[in-house]
């Protein structure tokens, strides 16, 4: 068997791949607004009205002359009410002197009012409203463009759009978005042992998990999965799967299992065969055999069969690739919380370790694990901790910023 | 136009809320689990296999029986090769004594060895192995189970699944899963003014933005929407549009627009009719024409039709109920952050405020609007505060909770 090369550090292979990923250009593409939650922003929006774009009543009341009124806290005012104004139904006629109009919230105010008396202030009766406290000009009355004036950035590039920005922005005429596009990620899950997800395993063989959590975790992030078929453990049936998918114009490669030293690990020189592979040993436990490459445009990432060390490698850097192209923040998606570490967690010195915690109260528990294939150790897990490459011990008591896995 | 009824304070509206929750059982339906990220389990799983099912190697190196290098410290052992076990393509002879099998990660151990001696540790050459450290029974070999147990609990009914319980679950063989419904949700939003979402404004017409708001609102809440189409403010519509969603089993309604008590809000009436109102007006600020009822076994939600009332109201009852339903916790989707507020804010007792803040350092800086139409407050804010029932003043430089809209 061949030995592995020297690691590479968690800090020179994310300077590897923030420099590949500074080098892309995110794709965008337009899509219908009532699709756009949670997407990006792939440029900023102008408004090409003003909102409101009429003068819209405040309240539900009487539109009036305000002179009219003005001399009401003395001798109150009896207006004659000359009609009915309604959001979508605006009166029609125009306002004289000593007249008023019945308005409702939303509604157009007659051009030759100033102003929107409050239904509570005013005692109204038959045809006649009676009015007994002045009303300054403007009062209740939205100015065209209060809200959005024409011309005013409603939202910038780079903003991941929340159900209000939706909302507002199909207020103002928007129809079609540009945003940015889900990056496309392939996935290859190699294997001779593997059988399907889903399937029960028989014999010697065990059912993929890597594919449907690796899916599971690129849509989290905002990316699309192009492929997900399980390929034999042979190089012709390899190189097939990555030639397709790079064909398949992705923007992401994730090639799982087949990614140590050991002999059947053909991904590695197959990857350096089509593009090239100057990452490859990373230190980092569980997941030493991950690498970083590329094959054209294509980022391709290893991942090790082994689940936790997949989970731990896709987190780590394929997943923050995926969030950057998909144009969000890199950090991860996860909530921190502050623990106090239960018992001694030791590393070595220049390895980044991934430790799966139980919070019990305060107290980040770590959880004991002989292998790290252990899926099971991510699911008991609240979340997890890092040991960085330079520290060697953390001590019990100590306290911890630990990820939390759920919502 | 009529007056509004007494209003109903957020407590007891939510009390009737969650009364009417604690009395619905959600539905559930069984999917792909390559589908059930994110889902929430609707009953628990029991593992029906062992994982691994077999005696797997954890590393990479030579199965062998330890008694046969038990004395290897003080003289080494020379061991033959008989074979290699892979991954998928296991050993098939039968291990001898003085004779060793190359091993991978995975590969089952072959029935007669006892240990895997990880390959850094020995000296190959040719067909031979040499062993100069004894190795304990046991070492490096997963017991069939050690990871999971047939019978053991493998995810529990309530949880919302995250990728690496999906990864588990495909593991062992579940292929189809129990899930918690997406609830329906009907919308009905109402309003002669409104043209659809994504139209230009034009005259005294104004485009639909809550159809769009709620309905984002809704999936995130993990929801799905049955109904989101516009329907005239007339009682024949409304009743139609009303009857057609409770017909189409909807488990929520949420007619936006014509819940104030002014001429044109039929949809109040007509949910008495067709069921029940008991909440109508709520001692909130924004959003007071709100209400809460329910037509059979659908819960109907009132949400004012200005936009900002419109959110606040969804946020505050809406939405509990959609997560409800949908499994999920009841509480916001919103973190938390603390700030110090720049500037006073006065509520009425009793009421509870809805207040947009903008963040800048650790200042919360309530936006000043001039209408509770203004949706721009929502989008220009990075979140929002609540003046309680029993506060009528936030001091500028109290320390308060701000809940973030964004992720």
């Amino acid at each position: 068997m061949k030995h592995q090369h020297s690691k590479t550090s968690v800090s020179d292979a994310l300077s590897f791949l923030d420099s590949q990923l500074a080098a892309r250009k995110p794709d965008t593409e337009e899509i219908s607004v009532l699709a756009a939650n949670d997407r990006v922003l792939a440029e900023s929006v102008f408004s090409e009205v003003n909102i409101p774009s009429f003068r819209r009543s405040m309240m539900d009341g009487f539109a009036v002359c305000s002179a009219d009124v003005a001399e009401s806290q003395s001798a109150a005012v009896i207006l004659a009410i000359a009609g009915e104004s309604f959001p979508g139904r605006e009166w029609q006629g125009t306002l004289r002197s000593g007249q008023a109009v019945r308005i409702m919230t939303g509604a157009p105010v007659p051009e030759q009012a100033d102003a929107v008396i409050p239904i509570e202030l005013v005692t109204v009766q038959g045809c006649s409203v009676t009015v007994s406290q002045p009303i300054p000009p403007g009062k209740n009355v939205a100015r065209p463009g209060e809200d959005i004036d024409e011309g005013d950035i409603v939202a910038v590039a780079g903003r991941r759009l929340r159900p209000q920005d939706v909302g507002l922005l199909a207020s103002i005429g928007c129809s079609r978005l540009n945003v940015v596009s889900r990056p496309r990620v392939g996935l290859v899950i190699t294997g001779n042992e593997l059988l399907p997800a889903g399937t029960r395993p028989t014999g010697h063989r065990i059912a993929d998990s890597n594919g449907p959590m690796l899916a599971a975790l690129v849509e989290r992030d905002g990316g699309t999965v192009i492929r997900d078929g399980l390929t034999p453990d042979t190089p012709a049936a390899i190189r097939d799967a990555l030639s397709d998918a790079l064909q398949g114009r992705a923007d992401i490669l994730l090639v799982s299992g087949g990614s140590s030293a050991g002999d059947e690990d053909y991904a590695p020189d197959i990857i350096q065969e089509l593009g090239e592979l100057p990452i490859h040993g990373i230190a980092i436990r569980p997941g030493a055999p991950a690498g970083l490459g590329r094959a054209g445009r294509c980022l391709v990432f290893l991942l090790p069969g082994n689940p936790v060390a997949c989970l731990f490698a896709y987190d780590l850097f394929a997943g923050r690739a995926v969030r950057t192209l998909a144009g969000r923040q890199s950090q991860w998606p996860y909530r921190t919380v502050s623990a106090v570490l239960e018992s001694t967690l030791r590393s070595a010195r220049g390895r980044t370790d991934y430790a799966r915690i139980r919070l019990a109260e305060s107290q980040a528990i770590p959880i004991a694990v002989s292998g790290s294939s252990v899926l099971s150790s991510t699911t008991k897990a609240d979340g997890f901790l890092l040991i960085p490459a330079d520290v060697e011990e953390l001590p019990a008591g100590a306290v911890v910023q630990v990820w939390l896995y759920g919502n």
